[in-house]
């Protein structure tokens, strides 16, 4: 942020306003204050019988490793309508009976990122623009050496491994701290 | 905005960019795309014995009625962070043993809420800045009719109804799909 984005003024600071406690930037013309929130993430956890749905990226960061159908939730949806609509951009995939699965801190980027666990609706997918492959992994197929981000990775730990028992809790948790799964 | 945070331009318009679905605010000059995204407002429902830890507003919107202590997440914190401090914020109590309780999308203003049950440490709270007094409340005695917003009232019916069967799923929903409850 360059610029004030009301008045077009170029004095920005950062400083604590009054009767705040957190430095923001701030207009030293017109006073507005530009506050910066966390983002949310969302998507899908697509599971078809023994096997669960991955999409190999076709863009930057992680370009052509694995990853599961998610991405930034949008202005005016719901999470279940946002983790839909990623399913269906990145692997044209529809998906139904949506559980919350992982609720999840990426403190250090300022994110959220909430998964659901959700069933294909048939075997109808393919890749959508910025996906370069879409494939469906039993467990022992998984590629765990290739997965985009760390929490995929820990995502997809928690999947096989409450699949032993049957029950699936949501997990809460911040990625900056080990999981003790 | 009526200037592009990033070249100070007025060139402003809305349209769909190349390759996105969605109209976005985009600079004529600099090609900047200003994404916006929903914020995450998160919070604790405090409770003590039988009783839940309520704040009258001492603020707009809805100065003089009761909520939960609860408010805008910010960068760099965790989920479980974010509903302590706005609890210690606004009640001036602290919390321990944070449950995942309520996951809203409030997709009509672009917010999705997320309130955790938690336990007072004790007897100590009284109100923030913000808060005009702090009380516990018993069933019986909870002001109905002056709570702040429909999702404190929805949350504070999950809440009795569970105590009923003590059990607390995560209960998930859009505020607005009308509840079942």
């Amino acid at each position: 942020m360059n610029y004030c984005s009301h008045c077009g003024s170029a004095r920005l600071v950062t400083k604590i306003p009054d009767g705040d406690h957190l430095p923001r930037i701030v207009c030293e013309d017109c006073q507005t204050i530009h506050y910066q929130n966390p983002k949310v993430v969302t998507g899908c956890l697509p599971q078809w019988e023994d096997k669960v749905l991955l999409c190999k990226r076709a863009i930057e960061p992680r370009y052509g490793l694995w990853t599961l159908p998610a991405g930034f939730m949008e202005n005016k949806e719901s999470l279940e309508q946002a983790a839909a609509r990623e399913t269906w951009e990145e692997a044209h995939a529809q998906v139904e009976r949506l559980q919350l699965y992982v609720v999840m801190s990426l403190s250090r980027i300022s994110q959220i990122y909430i998964i659901f666990r959700a069933n294909l609706q048939d075997l109808t997918f393919s890749a959508g623009p910025e996906t370069l492959e879409t494939k469906l992994f039993r467990q022992d197929e998984i590629p765990w050496e290739q997965l985009a981000f760390p929490i995929i990775h820990r995502t997809l730990t928690y999947y096989f491994q409450d699949r032993l028992t049957g029950e699936f809790p949501v997990h809460l948790g911040d990625m900056m701290i080990p999981s003790s799964a």
